[in-house]
């Protein structure tokens, strides 16, 4: 009565709307400075001297998207929503609903001598959402038992998406040297995730 | 002019967004901790302290996944809404929309004297959620007056719902003098419920 | 090229979104107590004397999801969106969006000696809302230059609707002799409201 | 398979998503105020005293408001979402995200000393608003490599909209000599825009 890629469908509204959340609470990471003596000169201090919380909240909402960009792609790909994929969706939507959280920390911790801390915690939390996405991946595109439509291929950048890993867990360990150059390596993994993104009109050729 | 189905759809998309809104709110319960003297170190003691914030996330978050499962499949074998089914689904809304509540107190006291409490208050809190369930599932399913489908039969899932009720109770009144027994029987229940999930594949076999 | 009621159902959509966030963040409003001497007992009396915020919490929620009831009904009579009616939605939406505000505010003053003033301005509030309702109400079933569809007849809800109005002043003005009386009159409206709500059954009939 | 309007419309739902999440949760930016001694009187001149919070979010709920309803048209007459318009896009949504960023600043500063910096910062964000608006009225709308619907024509908004652009600029300058002109000028501009917003039946005559 009810067509598989309709459950497919309902799967993909709901995570659409954890991420469209998600993304929109990364705002909440910027906080109104209060200041003691309220000059104009102190208010413009103190928001320069917030600009972890503006890097981190760019950083975070170009992830997000980038993820949700792919999140489509994979389920577009789908035929009917399994055990396994269902589990592994539900584990990808925790992990980009708490987004916000090691967004807020290096927003707060950038700029201080714990800063090591902050950005390996949030090179290892991206990691974590790249690795689910490889699972996420596997499962459909695996040769047998994959739930993926006939026809299907996967594009290019599942295979990098694999790639990722390996990186995220080198930011994780360059966090302890130099904090800026993790984030440098999150950075420059976004640009190539955007870049390899299989857009619209390339899975239609 | 309208017909009845899509009655519910509008009914189904507008819980959906709650349950989507409510368990990505969800990750506002974690906090970034403030420290007086910042190191990498005191940080990472800080953040390890903060265990009983990601525990109740994950608690919560996976309770609210369930939850939605249960209420997409519980309106799929439903024909119209009537006034009893519209009251049950706001109450349903209500206390789902209020979970990150008992989360954030959860949290917050799991590891302070007060455990007992937070725990019982948890307990107690997901335990209303389920009688709200069993009174949802009674009302679309009851023999006479029941608003299902043709054709539509209560997943054996309906019936172990009804059991988790005592259940709980039993987890709050556990929690006074264990509150890790008591989220131990609150996790080994979601456990049962997503084994026992109605999956979209079984219901349409 | 794009039909009419498309543009309504976009308009639906985008209110229906607002609602149901509107309606999720007011359980914000319900904080976790903060204790200097953590005990269970110290805890079970702070979460009781947090009674308003819970008060509050259940009467605005009620309050939205009629409110969301009333605006199904009223855009599903509705064949076009005027700029009167758009605008009218607007402020709709500006005030409903608003509400976990005058709620947080009853939550926080209720049992203090400054609850006149929170309850005036919520019982206010909420006439405001009923206010606007009215002039929906009037925008799309006016005789002349009305956008109601064909054959749609106003429900006696709307004309109980207009009487709404002098109800909350008067819970305004008898906020300062006695808030439980003010907000036992937002209450008693809301019971009504649930029980004139045009149900879509009746209005398919 | 998958027809290109229907990327534009998933497009479309996510961007709806976003902006309605950040147009509600601006209402977060009104806080309760705390009393150190409660009487009625104490708690009206707090919340009076607290005006600019009001008059930022009833600014920025209407901006956000209206770059809902031009984002609407702009996509009506797109037929594919090229790389430039999605990431041009995913700036926009970046951009309305944090708008309760700039409106809890000017909401905390705009009656203190540093008021100039407060709407001097709020008119340069609206302002980038408006240039990634124009960004997008040109990607769609340029008469070679354009991505419009055949037959759509830019409505007489899009002209408008990049006269905008020096204005908000000019409310920046001004901004450092008079506050309340520089909102003035922001305000004006959206009156502008909400007369000339390019309405639904406009487009379809």
């Amino acid at each position: 009565m009810i067509p598989r890629r309709h459950e497919i469908s309902r799967l993909e509204a709901f995570s659409d709307a954890v991420f469209a959340i998600a993304i929109t609470l990364l705002a909440l990471t910027l906080q109104v400075p209060e200041l003691t003596t309220v000059t104009p000169q102190a208010l413009v201090t103190a928001l320069a001297s917030h600009w972890p919380s503006y890097l981190s909240f760019v950083l975070s909402f170009v992830t997000v998207l980038i993820a949700w960009v792919y999140h489509h792609r994979l389920l577009q790909g789908t035929k009917r929503a399994g055990t396994g994929l269902l589990y592994a969706n539900g584990a990808l939507l925790l992990v980009v609903s708490a987004v916000p959280f090691p967004t807020a920390l290096l927003g707060a911790y950038l700029a201080t001598p714990a800063a090591s801390v902050a950005a390996a915690i949030y090179a290892g939390y991206i990691g974590l959402l790249n690795m689910i996405y490889n699972v996420l991946w596997w499962i459909v595109a695996r040769p047998q038992g994959g739930t993926h439509l006939k026809g299907w291929r996967p594009p290019t950048s599942m295979l990098l998406s694999y790639l990722g890993f390996p990186c995220y867990l080198v930011a994780v360990a360059i966090a302890f040297r130099s904090p800026a150059a993790s984030l440098l390596i999150c950075g420059a993994l976004w640009v190539l995730w955007t870049i390899m993104a299989p857009m619209p009109t390339a899975a239609q050729a």
